[in-house]
Order: C-alpha cells, then sequence, then structure tokens
C-alpha cells in the first residue's frame, strides 16, 4: 500500500482534530493542496472563529469561509484584526497570505448584477493560487462589448464565465476560444428564471463544446476549479498584444 | 352593438357547420383574416379530409392542417390531386393558394436538426401571406457565420429564430436588431434539457428586450404571428446592399 | 464588410464608455433605434444614477430603469429634480422627453390585481414609441365585460394581454381579433400557480394561432416588443365607430 | 354501534370474495351506491374477465373495466357475447344493462382531439345512472360557438368541461353558467403542455369559482362525480326552449 | 337569440360598472345566482371598500372578499361597522345577510393545522346559502376516529375533504360514503411536501372513484362548488341516528 | 372479530378525547406502543399546552411536541416548569420521563451544518425508547473521518444518516454497514439544491442496498422508525474493541 | 487499525475479482452479509451470465439479478439449468438455496396493479434471509379489506407497504401498527402520478411517524432493508389466532 | 483590429463553406485547435457523410460526429472503407488519423451501466489529443474497489468522473485528489432518478470543491473539456509506482 493510501487511513490519528462540533481537516493539503474551507452556512460566529484559529495553527495556508453572514465575518475580522479580509459580496471571508500565483483565471461576467458572484470566484481562485483578472458587464445583448476583449479571453488558461437570466454567455464565449470554460450560472433574473434555473440548464445545454458547469451562484467552486486548472497549465508563449 | 359583434354573437346560423365531430369556422376569414387551420393530432386521415372538404367548399382560402401523420398526409393528397402540398418536415400539408404577400419574415435557426421546425414557421407565414426567407445553420457558438448575415437581420419585418439546446440564438440576435424577434424552442438536445425546457427557459429570459416566445416546436405559431406582423408593416425604405 | 457591421466590430472605441462597474452602450440607439435600458435589479442608487447620467450626456433619448427599489427611483428623482417619471407600479423610472409616438398598443388586463405589470408595459411602450391605451379587469369569468370592448381590440397595432392565475384571456383575445397577441402572464394567484407558472404554460399552449408570451410578470419586456410592432404598422383605414 | 359501519367491519364475512389475485367487492353497491370498476391497466384479460364474472355473480349492476387494452376489452367481449359494450374510446368495457338515469349531465369538450376522453366521461356517467348529452367542439377560440350553446349549458345539473393546451374552456363555462362544473385536462397538445400539466394547472387556477379538477385524461373520475352529483339533484323547473 | 344571451352580450349598458381600477358586475346574480366576491390579493384597502359599497348599492346579496388582508379586513369593518364578518382565518370578509340555506356540506378537516382552509371553506359554503357542519382531526393516521364519524359523513349532500402532507384523506372517505367528494390540499407540511404539491398529487390521483379537487389552500372555491350541489339537491329521507 | 381491532373501532367511546380544535388519542399508546406526538405547526401555544395537559392526564408516557416554534416551546415550559426539555434545535419539546432504552441507534450526519436535524432524529429517538449516540461532520469530502468510525457504524442496530448538498453519505456508509440505514435529507445547501431535493432524489437512488429514506429535514421520522427497528432486535454478540 | 477496516482496504487483493467490465465482490458478505446482487440494466446477457459464474465460483450463497430483461433471464435459465429461479414479475432472477429464515416480512399491495413491484420484494426478502408473506389487494378505498387483516399486519417484524396512485397505504398502516413501515410507490397511475412521483411525494409526507420510502418501483430496495430488520428481530410472543 | 479578430469577422470568405442544409466551418481549427464536430441527432445519412467529405477536403484533422444512429454509422462507414472507427457505445464515428497526444485523462464510471457515456468521454478525449485510461466499476457502494485505485486517479492531469443513479462518486473521488474532476450524471437508474436528474442535481451540490458538471449522459462534453485541461497542463514530475 503506497504511503499516500496509508495515511488516509490511519488519518484519525493524524489527519483531523476533533472540535465536538466539527471535525478539522488539519491535513488536507497534503491531501489536495489546496487549504480547508469552512462551510458557514448555519454556523455560528464563535464556531466560525474556533474554527479559524485551529485552521491556523496547525500551519500557514490560509483559513477561509464561504455563505458567511455579516455576523460570522465581523466575528473573523474581530478575532484576527487587520489578516482578515473579504471578497467583495462580503460573503466570503479569509485570513493568512495568500499563495505565490501561477497560471492565469480570467472571470468574465455578463451583467453588473452578476458581479457578487464574479467576485467570490476571483477571490477564491487567488486564493487558491492562481493569478486573477476580471472582465464585467460583456452580456450577449450587446455582442461588440464581447468582441472587444475577444483576445484577452483566449490568453487565460481557464474562463470562469458567469451569467443569470438565459445564460448564453458562457456558449458564445466557448466558441470564440479555446481554453476550458466553467460556466457559473446566477439566480439575477425573476418570473421564469426560477432562482437561476433557466440559465443552469441553458449552460448545461450548450451547443458549444469544452464547457463545463458549477452549481448557481457557486463562484467559491468555480474558483477552486479554475485555480486547479491554471495552476497546473504550461506557461503560454507570449502573444502579440492587439 | 356594432355589426362584427353582432355577427360573431349570431355565429351559430352563419358562422360554421357543424359535422357531427367538430365545428368548422366557415366565416373565420371575416374575424381574424386568415385561413382556419386544422390541428390535426388525434383526427383521423377521414375526418381530417372531411374538414378540407368543408373548408375549401365554403370559401377560396386554402385549407392547411398541422401535426399531421404520414397517414393523413397522404389522404390528403390522395383526395385533392395535385393540389396539395406540404412543409419540408412533412407534418403540415395545405390544399389552395397561397395569398399574394406582403411584407418579409425571416426563419433564422441555429443547427441543421432545427431545420423542420423552422420550415413549418417558414411554410405556414407563407400561408398566412408573408415572403419568407431562411437562414440556416447560424448557431452561437460559431459567431462569425452569425455575423456574416447581420444586416439581413435587420432588414426583415419579423423575425423567427429558431433554436434548440441552449436558446442562446434570439438574445444574440435580438442585440443586433431592431425588428421584433419571435423565439421558438426546439426538443433538439438530450440530457437536461429535458425536451426543449432548456431552450424555452432561456428565451424567456432573454436579457435582450424585443423577444417574444413560442411553445417549444411550434413552427405552426411562429409563423402566423410572424406573418401578421410583417403583413401590417410599411413598407421599408431600401437599404443598400452590403 | 458593410459599414454597420464595420461599426459593430470596431465598438470598442465609439460604442460604449466603460464606468469600472458597467459598460454602457452610447451608440446602442444606432443598432437598435431603441434607448438604452438599465436593469436596475441588484446595482445601488449610486451605480444607477451614474448610468442615468451617462447615458443623458451621449445623446438626447430618455433613460429608462426597470425593477428599481424605491430607493433606486428616489436617488434617480434627487438627480433628475423634475425629470423624472415612474409608471404606476413605481418600479420603473424615466428621464427625458419620450419620442414622439405611430402606432396604437393595446394593453389588456384580466384582473385589477394584474395592473402592476400592464402598466410597466404601457409605460414601456410608450417610451419606445408607440401610442398607448389600456383596457382593465376583462377577465374569462365576466366574458360580456370582454365582449363589449370588442371592436376596440382589433383597432389596435399590436395588443398586450396581461393575465394571471389560469392566464385564460389571451386565448380568447386571440380568438376574437386579427392582430398580434402578446401574451404575459403574472404571479398573481397561489398554491398551484407556482409564482405564474400556471399562466405561463396555459399561454405557452394557447389554441388560438397568433399568440407570442413573455417571462412572468414581463411588462418591460413585452412593451418593447409591442411598441417595435406597433411603430412599424402601416396607417390603418379609419373604423366607423361603434 | 349503526349497522352500516357493523357491515363494513364484518366486510371479510361477506363483503368481499378472494380470487387469490384480487379482492372484489360483492357488497359495494351497499356502501356506495355505484357499481365495483375495474381498473384493468395492468391485468390479463384472464384476470379481467374472471373479475367480470365474479362481479355479475353477485347481483345485477353492471361491472365496468377502465383503462382497459384491446386484447381486455376483446376478452370481455369474447366471455360476455352480444352483452358488453364499449365507449368511443374503446378503453371502457361495461357488462350489464346499465340503471335508469335520473338527472341531467353535460359533457363539453373543447376540440375533436378531447373527444376520447369526453367519451369515457359521458360513458361513465351514463353508467353511474345519469342522463349525459354531449356538446363538441366549442374551444375558446372560437368563441361564438360556445356563446351559441350558452343556454344548454347552464341546464344541466352538472357540466363535465374537457380540454386539453391551455385548459381555457372551464374557466369561461363557469363565469356564464351557476351549475357545477368539473374540469377535465387531457394531455392534448404538445412541447411545453408537457403531458396535460399546462392544461391541469390552468384549471385548478381557474379565476371562476365554482370549478373542481379532476385527473389528466381522468374522464372515468370526472363521470362518477358529476353523476353523484345530478343524480341527486332536485328536478328543475323545464327551460323554455330557445 | 333567447334572451339570457340577450342580456350577456348587452352587459356593457346593464350588467357592470365601471369604477375605473374596476369593473363591477353588478348583474352577476342574474347569471350564476351567487353574490360576485372581490379577490383582495393586491387590492388597497381603498379600492375594497369602493367595491364593497357599490356592489352593496346594487342589490342586497352580500359581499364578500377572499385573500384580504388584516388592513382590507379593518378598513371593511369601519367603513360596515357592525355589519362586517370574518372567518377564523381572518382573511375573508362579508357583509350583509347570508341567504337562507338549503342542503348540508360537511367539511371534514385531517389535522388541526388545516382549520383555516377548512373555516374558509365553511365560511364560503355558508355564504352561498348551504348549511354548514364541521369534522376536525380526523386524519387517517388515527383510523378510529374517522370510522366513528361514518354516518356523518354519508348523510351530508357533499363533502369538502380539507388535509395537507401526503392527502391521503378523501381517497379514504371517498371509500366510505356515496356522496361527491371535493377535495382540498393544504400547504401544511414540509421538505418535499413543496407547498402542498404532494397533497395536490395524490388528492388528483385518488384511487377511489368520485373524487374532485380544488387549488391549494382554496378554501374558498371548495365553498362554492360544495354550495352549488348542495343547494341543487333533493331532500334527503330522514337517517335513523346512530 | 379480535379485541384489538374491536377496540379500534369502538374508539369514539374510549380512544381519543374531542378538545373541540382536536381529538386526542388518549388510547394510542395500546395501538402502536409510542407516545402521542403533537405536530405543533400552526397551532397555537395555548393549543398546544391544553394538547400536553390531556396527553399528560391520560397516562405516563411522555408527551411531544415538533416543529414548535419558539412561542410553543416557551408555553410548555411555563406550563410544565422543569420538566419540560428540548432538543438542541429548540423545536422539539417534551415533558415526561423518557422509556427505558433497549437497542442502539447511530446518527451519523455529514457536516455540522446538518447538526440540527440530527439533534432532532437523535432527540425522537431517545424518546421512543432507543439508546443513542451520535456522530457528525464525517462527510465524503474527507473519507478518512468517516473510515476512522467504520467499526463504530456497524455495531448499531439502526443507522440515521443525515446529509445536505449531494446526499452521498447514506450511499456510502450503506456499502459499508449491514445493518439498516435510514437516510435523511437536509434542506442545507443552495441553488440547485432546491431545498433539499437534490440529497433527497440522491438518497431514493442510492446505489447501495438497504437504505431507506425520510422527508427532507424529517429528523423526527428517523428517529421513530430507527427506534422501533433498534428496540425490536436481538442483543448483538459483544464486538471486540477497535 | 482494526481488521474489518484493513481488510476493506486491503481489498483489491483479496476482496473481488477484475472481469474487465466488471469488478466482483467475492468478499462482500464479510462485508455486509448479503450476496452480490448484479444489476443488470444495460448488461449483456452473456455479461450477466459471467458474473453468476463468478459469483457462485466465490462461495455458496446465491447470485442474484434484479432489472434483467428477458433475454439476460433466458440465459442465466440456460446457463443454469434447473437451477435459476425468478420472481413473479419475471425481471429478478437468482441462482442458489436460499438462506434460513429468520423473523418475518409482510409485503402490503395496494392493488392488483401493484403486485409486480410487491413481487420483487417478496423475493428479495426471501433471498435475504427473511421469511415472507403477502396481503394484496387492500387499498384504501375499501377499508374494510384492510381492517379484516389488522392484526396480521402487526404481527409481522417489518411490513413492506406497496401502493400506487396516490399512495396513502403506507400512512393508513402506519396508524394502525407498531411495527416499522416501508413503503414503496409504484409508477401505478396516469396523467399527474407522474411516473410515481405522486405515490413518492405522499409517502415523504406520511402523517404517521414511523415510515420510512424506497425509490418508485423499487421492490428490491425494499426487500433488502426489510430483510435485514426482520432478521436481526427478537422472538415476538406468539399472537392469540383472531 | 488584430488579425483573429479580424478573421473571425470576415469568416463568410473563408471561414466556413455553405452546404444548403449546413454551414461548415472550415477554419474551426484556426479558432479553437479542435476538430469541427457533427451533431448528428435529426441528420440524415446522406447529410452527415456529406459534412464528412467537406470537413475532410478542407485539412486533415478527423472529422467526428456523436449521438449517431446506426444507419449514420454505416453511412460514414462506408463512405470512407477503412478508415472510420468508432467509441464502444456505436454512437460516435470518426475519420482521420487522431492527434499526437498530450497529458493524461482518467475516465472513471461508477457502475458497468455507465460504461456507454465512459467510453464516449474516452473517445472524444483521445480525438481532442489527450491520453486517456480508464477505471471502470468503482462506485461507492463497495469503497474498497475506489480506494484500491486512490494513487492512479491523483496522477492524472483531468479526471472524468462518469455515474448515475444517486451519483456520489465524482464528490468521493473530489475529497481524494488534486486534479480538476468533472463530473457526468448518467441516465443510469429508475424511478426517481427522473432520467439522470438525481445524478446530476447530486453532482451540482458536491460538497468537495474541484467539481464541474457536464449535460447528463454528454460523455462527448466532458471529453472535450477534459482533454484541454490535459493537453495544457505541464509535464507531471514521475510518481512512484505503487
Amino acid at each position: 500500500m503506497d504511503e499516500a493510501l496509508d495515511a488516509l487511513v490511519r488519518g484519525p490519528a493524524a489527519g483531523y482534530a476533533d472540535l465536538g462540533f466539527a471535525r478539522v481537516d488539519t491535513h488536507r493539503g497534503l491531501r489536495t493542496g489546496d487549504p480547508e474551507v469552512v462551510f458557514a452556512a448555519g454556523k455560528t460566529p464563535a464556531q466560525t472563529v474556533a474554527l479559524f484559529h485551529r485552521l491556523r495553527a496547525s500551519g500557514n495556508r490560509p483559513a477561509f469561509a464561504t455563505r458567511a453572514s455579516a455576523d460570522v465575518v465581523e466575528a473573523v475580522r474581530a478575532a484576527f484584526p487587520g489578516a482578515a479580509y473579504t471578497d467583495e459580496s462580503g460573503t466570503c471571508v479569509a485570513v493568512g497570505e495568500p499563495p505565490a500565483t501561477r497560471g492565469l483565471v480570467r472571470v468574465v461576467a455578463a451583467g453588473t448584477s452578476d458581479a457578487a458572484v464574479a467576485g467570490e470566484a476571483a477571490f477564491t481562485a487567488r486564493l487558491f493560487g492562481a493569478e486573477v483578472e476580471r472582465i464585467d458587464d460583456v452580456g450577449v445583448a450587446g455582442l461588440h462589448r464581447l468582441l472587444a476583449v475577444h483576445a484577452e479571453l483566449d490568453s487565460a488558461d481557464c474562463l470562469v464565465v458567469v451569467a443569470g437570466m438565459e445564460g448564453a454567455l458562457p456558449s458564445v464565449v466557448a466558441g470564440l476560444v479555446s481554453v476550458p470554460v466553467l460556466a457559473v450560472p446566477t439566480s439575477v433574473g425573476y418570473g421564469a428564471s426560477f432562482g437561476g434555473l433557466s440559465a443552469l440548464l441553458a449552460m448545461l445545454n450548450s451547443c458549444a463544446p469544452g464547457v463545463a458547469v458549477c452549481n448557481i451562484d457557486n463562484g467559491f467552486g468555480a474558483g477552486v476549479f479554475a485555480a486547479r486548472v491554471a495552476r497546473a497549465a504550461r506557461e503560454r508563449p507570449t502573444r502579440t498584444p492587439h
């Protein structure tokens, strides 16, 4: 049995700490190369802070909470004064130095209403070790705005494309580039958008190959996936500027 | 009480014929300006032929059946030798001279698999009195194909845009033109397209204003609507060719 | 390459202004003939006001926001004192002189509870250049109320028919007229109306041809579409009053 | 304990016969006043015939099978030569003299494609003891056809209104009459009718009070309910013919 | 044309009053024999009070509002001091003497949580002219409670059976009686009850014939329907007490 | 007729007490061996307290309310000072000595966000007579945490496995053990979890045999079922500790 | 690390055989105490037979295939002449001596159309080591049939209750007994049963505690679960016959 | 304007060929680096062969059709004797030499019934330039089979994980590795799997980060995406064999 597998099974001894209300993966870095993330929905500020202390004590990767309420973010800020920082939506909070970057993720958003989800994706991808750039407000109803950034799209190692309503942007983008496109439907819309279902189904049915999909509003998951792709990518030959 | 209303109510006397299994609107032309259409699903060949005879006897507008099975089409052809004609999907059949045309409907299809629905829309719009032109296979994954026909799109009086899968084409088209865009979702796709639901929801949630939607695979309904818009439209100033 | 297409692609240079959080289409009028509309859901009052200033600066078409919260409407009113006006639902706000009208849109509502959506449609159609008249509270359960306005229905260039619950009104109206009928389902209802789904499905399945459908509660989209149809329509011969 | 209740509990001794594959309610007439009905879906011809023999042996009410395949109908016909009869859809089969009638049920169908379900309802209501009359092909898209039979509608003791597609007919009918309206959605339609869901939801959300709904294509259930209402109704004063 | 039909069409002259925001059916009694009901959802207290005044002015049937907010109820009470009364859920309010009763409706509720809907049904049925009795808390999980009232169930002219969760009660009741059973699903439940969908589907699929279904939580609709059935029923022979 | 059945039918005399708003099963212990449980959703504090008094008066089994609001819990605590106790979610409240235990239920939760539902299950199972132990935070994304408790899983008489999001834990657990696995989906998640639907469907489709499923968030139902299984189980031979 | 866990991880060496197209668990008996079952849907007859040979070679527990097509059953019969046997639906096939029984499972079916699923459950429970008895055709519409077998229901160690349509039977049964009730919805029904969804939702929302649910038509899963419960149950004191 | 963009717009001249029924992207390689793929659903054998000829004529990348019927595959084989090859499901067919490989994709399938979709993914990834290896039949119900291949999983550049039913495998795999996991739900299952919906929702809600999802049964899309990730990945340091 190889050592990694052995470590996996022997986990109870060394791989996590039991806090009573949660089991913290202190060796997760070993397993996946990424920091442990706290899903803060349903957790109290005190529980979240306790988890952050335990995670910070077991290494120097950043601790990172998603779906945090304002109370939780406030508590983390208070517990780690000056060291905590958040994304623009204010629902992600992290403590600790982000890793050095490798590879480039571009986060593309259809409308300004999609900015919160795009922000979560960008924040996450950066924390997971990728360089990140954003392109906002290039929805398909104004195609010339998208075409104007065409060359930039194809020069990333992975694209995260965020859209609500009819969710058409990933299909159009994927027809223009040869890099992997990670589509994130948002709950932006009303009526028959059914909380993002319309965008989700559209993205799953993209006629352009090379599109994979995350859960509705799941900027976090997209950020993790995209960072993994970008970090592992070869250096790209320098492109002539356009 | 004005006369039109009076005629409406007195309909039983003059406005339809009772065939036992159906009541045929013989004066429908008076009411809507369009030929009566037979929804042939669930009707026998004999019933459909009887309806055609009755409709043809009461005027000289074409009689027209949709959702016709092969048997029904065959029976109509046999009953009206040389006078019946069908669309390319073979599920629409008509007898009688189509009216003179006024206005232009362009039917735009995303993929070759959408051709049957596009054909039904084109066939119908022509029978309802509009000139019709088609543009096929201009899906959003190959945007340059669509941009190449950009000027043609904006010179129609009404566009019918047909797409399956993610149903993105109407949004992209509506962002390029200022004419009304009638979107028709098709059941082309698989898995989470759920028989056309993905395209339907996408089109209903179009971020581009000026899009209205028909039922899944309902080329007929789109053709009627588009013809009414086109027939009523003013002459357009001649455009410089491009 | 024709000039319109060239302008489309060269858009980045001249077609929009980058405000950081949004890209404003300043030349959209060129492309679609309509004013740019701000989808205000998820935008702050400050962002919306900034967009209005930029849009007003680039031409003299009205700027127009939909799905605006009370805060946003208030901020726009404060920024453009005396120049801003709203629809009866208070969720649409515009600044600037509406264009001259051409053609007639009639907005028909089934019940008084549908008035907000009907109001949004009427407000929008007027801003997009059509004359607008309204007919309220003519639901199918009191058919004589609808029959009483029968002749008026058929004298418009385009009808917008708004209904919640079972959404039957567009089918009944479409059987009475020969003009295009744009159906707008509303979320009025409870239980198995599922937020407007029942009316939406009913309208998509209308047995009367000549019906196209907008998203649930999407009075705005209906107004744009209807105005485009009406503006392009030929003068109609004067009808005898009834 | 009253006698009826006692009989209910003591049922095992006298109330049914155990055929091995089914328990036949031989005293059901006592309990509900109606004949036992065999739900033939999933039953073999032999099983159905056995059930019919047992039911006929225990009394002289008709035996009646619904959702019968052609094989089952054939087998019943063969087993009861000359005594079996079916509805027009050929999926209901009965043996035995129908009861004398009391009260009037009118079965109203929107389109000719709804005739099979309307036929099942009519067949059932007759077998459950009501007089039955039918009105076909009076869909809402041709309102004058419906208005022409307006007075007949209100002179029944119970109406069964059958419609597919948008299912609007029951709402319109219920607005015209003061008798109970039993709505039956059919699976007639395509695309977003989702097998009758659109009509079902529409009928459940009828804006006209006095509408109750049966399962999709459930003509049988509607027939039973309507017959019970009609049989129990008082004589109505004779109406002047119209 | 018979007189009733003529009156229907001539409605505009005499059949309703146009209040600007609503068209009030002042002659509805003529058409359906029932009082006009105001669907108060989305109406202001002032609008509702105005409708009540108009309705009261045109005859002496009670005016009746459903889905009324506390504000609306308060306003009606203030406008008609001493004359307004409500159901136990406080969402229905009426003004005016209820009609004399004829026939008996029994309203049966599965659990105490279903009482609000059962109350609306009972209140409505009484206002529409039926005698009403209630049986509460006889859910199928405690079958002896239901069997104890078995004889009462069968002695009504129409049963309204109200249940949430799995919605099994109407099936069990319909197996015990020979009177029409009107099933009303409620939104009582959680998780996979999906706001009453589970009970609704169960009731539509009842294996016991003689069940018809109303919309989720639609006690009002059930009350109207049941009252119409009961009012029209013949006197029943006195039953021996049990 | 055996005595139990006789008691069942004669229930009205002895089996329940009619409180006006509810019928209390005072003999339910006789029938099912479990305490009566009050579904407190939609009941007032006063009603719930009245039910508790009646239940406590008719025997010495604990009275137990689920889905109780904070008000209801407070009222019960006030009415039974010192005798009432709640679960960790604070939505279950009981009064009276729990029964002696027999058999062991283990409640396993995927994440800390699932703790409220797991707590309800544990609380219920204890009240229904089983010994209960909990294992928290062993989701499938950190498999070593689950493998570390592998032997404990297989030594229970019944497992309750609680998970939200993708609901994968029951399948993995069921592949490791030979005891019955009762899966409880929770509404933990967002976007396409649709309030727990994703976990529910996953659990119903478990590829590992020996899994049965409860309603979303239904810790109570799982606790009852698991306690019944555990109480009836034979003593298990002592396992060697691991 | 305890031995069971060690065996689990070292599985590759000893715990399964790699057939190329499948990995056969030859030591599964060690893990779960049950025979390996082949999910035959999508497997060829040759593949299934190969799996059976491998499973039979590694021990003497029976091999067992579910969801087998007629071709697969035929092939297994031919490969194991005289040793293969099937359930009454003909979709399950097994080879090898069933184990000795312990405990009693009763399989209760609502209608004769549910017999195939009930048969699969019974066949499976027997193969997994429980004694099995069946009670058929005791649907809730004929309650006296169910009450007649009341005492038998409560004397089993586990009940499997199978029903389609409204799926009410498990709720009614669970109110009568104190043993665990495993509910199996079937796809029997039409229209709004949506392939068994109505019964599934009803069972998940059962108002009677002590009900757990399996997938639609999943008699196999129910049989496994019930057998595990029954096998582990204590001897029950003999009941007096009734 | 950069050259790539210019080429995009000038597409009509050089970028595609118009075959009448389709527009073939002959320069698509320039745009995306991948071969053009024909979506063969709804195309005739003759159309597909014509497309293949045109694609083969414009370069030497392989032509590739998905969702091909047996007729289409047969026709392609006949048109390109000896040069056409298919995947194991027989629904993909290609002509032309596959490109040299770079990077490694591992395709992991839960059950043997998922093999067709896994095969399509593997076939596609190879055609799009990645090395491919498969791991079959490692579903979560037999965890030791999965743990046995643990090290192999983490040594790929991208994983495609295919599963039906509850779709739990991607979550478990993603918890074990640090490479991107592309999840493909299959329609394997029955009842409440609703054609793959259960697996799709589960995968979208994976609690393990680093999972992205493709459409149900969309092995093709997964293959394209995974190949793009793998081809772009850096050389990985050699791992010690295990």
